[in-house]
């Protein structure tokens, strides 16, 4: 573990969390804080293209810092994107301002497979790995930082779908009809994915989460083919390096399973009771999630009572207090705010 | 219950599980059977647009039959569409062919839902209850038919937000900061659809389903809120009339509750392993799901090893077997015939 810099951190309930050492209280951070809600970076958005921004270590730097100031997260993630990891591995990748990703050319065949490049991750990538030096150094040893990437199933969904699918039925249908191949392809993914993140580590993330963001398409027994090995093998990978997240979104039913492995945390949406999760987790590994994004949408006196309510199902400690999901747009500065103040002014209330 | 009609079916598969009486085998009927991947329907949808489909009676008891000819399933279900209530409540209602329904006006205040009907639905959706009885006539009582509606969280959904969405945020806040308001509109959208399974039943249908498709939006908590009350109130205004399925998509955490109220029948996603299902319901309620839709895009000889599965899972008593959601416009239909095959032609594998 990268424990040298982060007994250095001023605020290290992150990491103390994910130890499941005890704490005064729980920490808190929201999956796309850096971002869309934030007038900072609306601001940014009008001048610079979405890829500029991620490309651009001072600009990755900035946006992550934003929510750090505005908002008073108890960890930064970096700014940057999933989809890193096909451009890393020789696919375009473009994205138009509110109409989501879109890959040119689809993973079809074994040709296609074969021609995709794991190696050199650090060269191809080397914008994420400055972004993080610099945000880690701006950070001043304040709060952790936390790197990501996406799960290679999900990752494998956008290289054979093109673009966003509700069903992604192109991408099933491609693990069904060609099982072998999805394996390669799940394992090709895999390799650069750890690499990628080892290299995050080294260029100053303390934490890295997996984002599995359409795990929740498969069925269970789907999930243990297609999903839960690649998040397990990254997870074991790291192991040495820096505590680990897994989020794969929509999956309650593998927390047993996930929380007897090698990761440090399990990130889960809002489809669960924090009760539940604590009862098939076993109290085995730290939980974090799990407030619906759209109830930052109601007035701020709820939000305050349900914040609390959350963490007392999921109790304070081995808990990372978060959404279930990605902030939206829409929600008021001042509502984030309230969620991230509502876990620092936690009471009981039972 | 409809009893005079139901003990003349030759088939009478479905009303058996539904009563939990033994069965050879179990039925098989697919969620939007009557549609968009069957050729028969894609040259009516070239002449007609799709509410003339809905509203005559002749284009949509043609449509409904076509599967129970092609594919051979155990059961109809009417041609129709969930948002005829917005528009028995006196709302615009627009189909773009592919782009999903359209609501101009949307409900925002006490007025908005002030002003919605909820009586005559006899009348407004004349030409629902007439597709059902010239249905009922042509089946000639060779199998049972399904009547639907939408469920009223499902329904309230559209109101508030004019269109489908991802997170129904919008709906959502309507019913966090407007709860008594979105109470009423709940009710109101309760009572009518009420009044119209009524009328659907007395039209001819044998079986009626609440289709709550978006009520795996809302956590555990705001579901016991917001759809749960609903669901259980027209099941219970229903029960001696004719037996109701609930399929409250993405719900599996309502499962143990919903068993033991006064439906007969809970439809499944494929979120869920039937065997975890029938624990969570301790066998007390007929159980109807649940294949990945995207799966009937595998090959044939898989298709029916994974529905033989399935059936392991469920066992053949109380089950109904069906999709985990509709049918996808691109499933072959030897495809979709290879499931209703394979159910009939079941063999425990175990």
């Amino acid at each position: 573990m990268n424990t040298a810099s982060s007994i250095r951190l001023k605020n290290d309930l992150l990491l103390k969390a994910l130890k499941k050492e005890k704490v005064d209280r729980p920490p808190v951070w929201m999956m796309r804080q850096a971002g869309r809600y934030l007038p900072g970076y609306v601001r940014l958005r009008k001048k610079y293209d979405f890829f500029t921004r991620v490309k651009t270590p001072e600009l990755a730097t900035e946006i992550t810092l934003q929510p750090v100031e505005e908002v008073g997260v108890d960890a930064a993630i970096i700014f940057s994107d999933i989809l890193v990891i096909p451009l890393a591995m020789g696919l375009d990748v473009t994205l138009e301002e509110g109409k989501g990703p879109f890959l040119p050319k689809t993973i079809k065949t074994q040709r296609d497979v074969e021609d995709l490049n794991t190696d050199n991750v650090e060269q191809h990538l080397d914008y994420v790995l400055k972004a993080l030096t610099l945000t880690k150094k701006e950070l001043n040893e304040r709060i952790p930082l936390i790197g990501f990437a996406g799960a290679p199933w999900t990752i494998f969904c956008y290289m054979v779908e093109g673009q966003g699918s509700k069903t992604w039925e192109k991408a099933k249908q491609f693990a069904y009809t060609q099982p072998g191949l999805a394996q390669s392809l799940l394992q090709k993914i895999t390799k650069i994915t750890t690499s990628y993140l080892k290299s995050q580590i080294r260029a100053g993330a303390d934490v890295v989460q997996l984002f599995d963001s359409w795990a929740g398409a498969l069925s269970p027994e789907d999930f243990k083919i297609l999903a839960q090995p690649y998040l397990i093998e990254i997870a074991e990978a790291l192991r040495e390096e820096a505590p680990v997240i897994l989020f794969p979104k929509g999956c309650w039913y593998a927390l047993p399973e996930l929380s007897r492995g090698p990761a440090q945390g399990i990130g889960i949406d809002w489809s669960i009771s924090p009760r539940l999760a604590r009862e098939l987790t076993g109290n085995a590994i730290t939980l974090q999630g799990n407030f619906d994004p759209s109830k930052l949408l109601a007035p701020i006196p709820e939000i305050k009572k349900w914040v609390w309510q959350m963490i007392d199902g999921f109790g304070k400690q081995s808990y990372i207090a978060n959404l279930g999901h990605g902030i939206m747009p829409n929600v008021p500065v001042d509502h984030a705010r309230a969620f991230v103040d509502a876990v620092k002014e936690y009471q009981d209330t039972k």
